[in-house]
């Protein structure tokens, strides 16, 4: 049976979150459901209520940073039992078949995945996401967290850490390899404590030193100032690996010329606009540019024991479901260090809207 | 003793070729002397010496595709011994200490290689290329010709071969792979044969289907029109590594929808302008741009064994030296196919200018 829970809703783009109760289906065979306890507030969330990227389905709940415990599990389902702490990243379902999911890459999956929110589920209705009391999930969309991290602190890492995990491991960022981490937000914050923890020297990139001491506490050997006088010709050729987690425009080729030859700019923020990219500029040195787009499920699990082995989470500040849309703002003016999390047993006793 | 040798030179960006006798340095102790068989027209040489690209030091003599014999060596020189064939490329020297000599990519020396043409030389000269019956060269930057490689087919892989050799094996042009070689020119022609011979399944891209059966004979499965209808929507995610040879603009974000999630476009081509990059064409799919410029010496020598083992060398014409300037011309109307070569033999009783 299709049961009822609270969750945050908008009903616009501009207006204020509400507590609805919405619909979650009937377990399937092989799905989870999952008491929610902790959802990371990501900028796609913002970005996607505020109809900033394409249409949003209204009224519509979003949040693909999920921690929880397994409350139920359908007649098919073996690897998970209730009681189970669990996450819930970017992706609820993919075909499973294709050449992407057999390979792991699920976010790739080339009959498309379905996303955590807003978009369309196998049985044409439109996803909602974590902002809520539960969920219900594919088993195959699950990863388990440890015990060693708590289910605020863990949340940001289905979507800020394997963003961050999966460009860092791909491209190799260990012992001996100079890594700049581009902006230092709630994935850039990720980034400089997973490439600390592979053992990579880690710098951190950006206009003002105001996070210095924060950057160290992080895990950075140090933080430098882009716009101090000769900062691009001093540390010309400096870099293996550049985490580019900036969403503005930034000047490409200044940048790539700070890494060595053979050196690699991963990007995961996204700018907007175009950015001119001379190709000289990645010729010389034979320079790479790769992009990234958060990872498949073994790598998430991959992402959150590597985590937990190292004994870090997301750096957050916990917050209630009255304090979202002002969150929203601080979020976006930058005044959250680093990552904002909904406290979900704060729904106990909200009067419901509709 | 310095000695004199015949070369085509120019005084001005406008002037056309003549033949001028010009200095060889006396051979130091690691010092090979080359007689020179036959010298490939590269694309860069009618760039520099027209001065498209920063200042020419005039009077000058191009030519980075040497192939030739041994004629005389250095005291101090044990890997190579007179009549022994062989071919110099794009660098006559580098720091040979530094992280990148030392890890075999002297193309990216720390301190800056020395060009075998219009380069400072250590010794302060202007460096004078391949152009010419003689040329002097460090031990270092010399490479084996195998028998099996004519000199006038082997000259371009010192140039064009090892360019598209290097970014083919890094990205993996091997069997099983799809490979879109963009661009069918001296580079293009070249990558088509090299990724054939890998293994790979080559596909041609170009506006035109002119070029269509020479092609299949160079060893790609199919030539495709870029210009057809439908075409970049027909060929979504179909290939997992482009080389782009093209040094013109490009529609970017359209190529790179061609690639296979984690596909790899390797760019050797330089267009003039910076090209707009959108980063969602490379985040979905985490999608890789890779710079490349020519290859290391140990490369250089793999790509030439390589070459010779699968029995093929660039497609060439092969001209005298009066035919250069009008060869030129030919060369930027895209009607050469796929290089040209001097035959240095035509220098014999040629009258000296100066």
């Amino acid at each position: 049976m299709p049961f009822t829970v609270k969750a945050l809703q908008k009903t616009g783009p501009d207006q204020p979150f509400r507590v609805a109760e919405i619909e979650r289906r009937d377990p399937r065979a092989d799905d989870v459901v999952i008491d929610i306890r902790a959802a990371g507030i990501c900028h796609s969330d913002i970005h996607t209520i505020r109809n900033e990227w394409g249409q949003a389905h209204f009224p519509l709940t979003v949040g693909h940073e999920i921690a929880g415990v397994v409350s139920a599990v359908g007649e098919a389902v073996t690897d998970w039992k209730v009681g189970d702490r669990v996450g819930v990243g970017c992706m609820v379902d993919s075909c499973g078949e294709c050449e992407q999911c057999r390979a792991g890459q699920e976010q790739d999956c080339l009959n498309g995945n379905v996303g955590t929110y807003n978009s369309q589920d196998v049985d044409g209705s439109i996803t909602q996401g974590g902002y809520a009391q539960k969920v219900v999930v594919s088993e195959r969309f699950v990863c388990r967290i440890p015990d060693a991290l708590d289910f605020d602190i863990a949340a940001p890492l289905l979507c800020a850490g394997i963003t961050t995990y999966a460009p860092l491991a791909r491209w190799g960022a260990g012992p001996g390899r100079k890594v700049a981490v581009l902006g230092l937000g709630g994935l850039g914050h990720m980034g400089v404590q997973i490439a600390a923890a592979q053992g990579a020297d880690v710098t951190v990139l950006s206009r003002s030193l105001k996070k210095e001491q924060l950057a160290i506490d992080l895990g950075a050997a140090r933080m430098l100032s882009t716009s101090e006088d000769g900062f691009f010709a001093d540390h010309r050729g400096e870099f293996d690996l550049i985490l580019n987690t900036i969403s503005a425009d930034v000047p490409l080729e200044k940048y790539l010329s700070l890494l060595k030859p053979h050196g690699v700019m991963a990007v995961v923020g996204l700018p907007p606009s175009a950015q001119p990219l001379h190709f000289r500029s990645i010729i010389g040195g034979a320079k790479v540019i790769a992009g990234s787009n958060i990872g498949g499920i073994a790598e998430t699990q991959e992402m959150l024991d590597f985590c937990a082995e190292h004994g870090f989470g997301a750096q957050i500040e916990t917050v209630g479901i009255d304090e979202v849309d002002a969150t929203y703002d601080r979020v976006v003016d930058g005044e959250v260090y680093f990552r904002a999390v909904i406290d979900t047993s704060t729904f106990e006793g909200a009067p419901v809207a509709v």
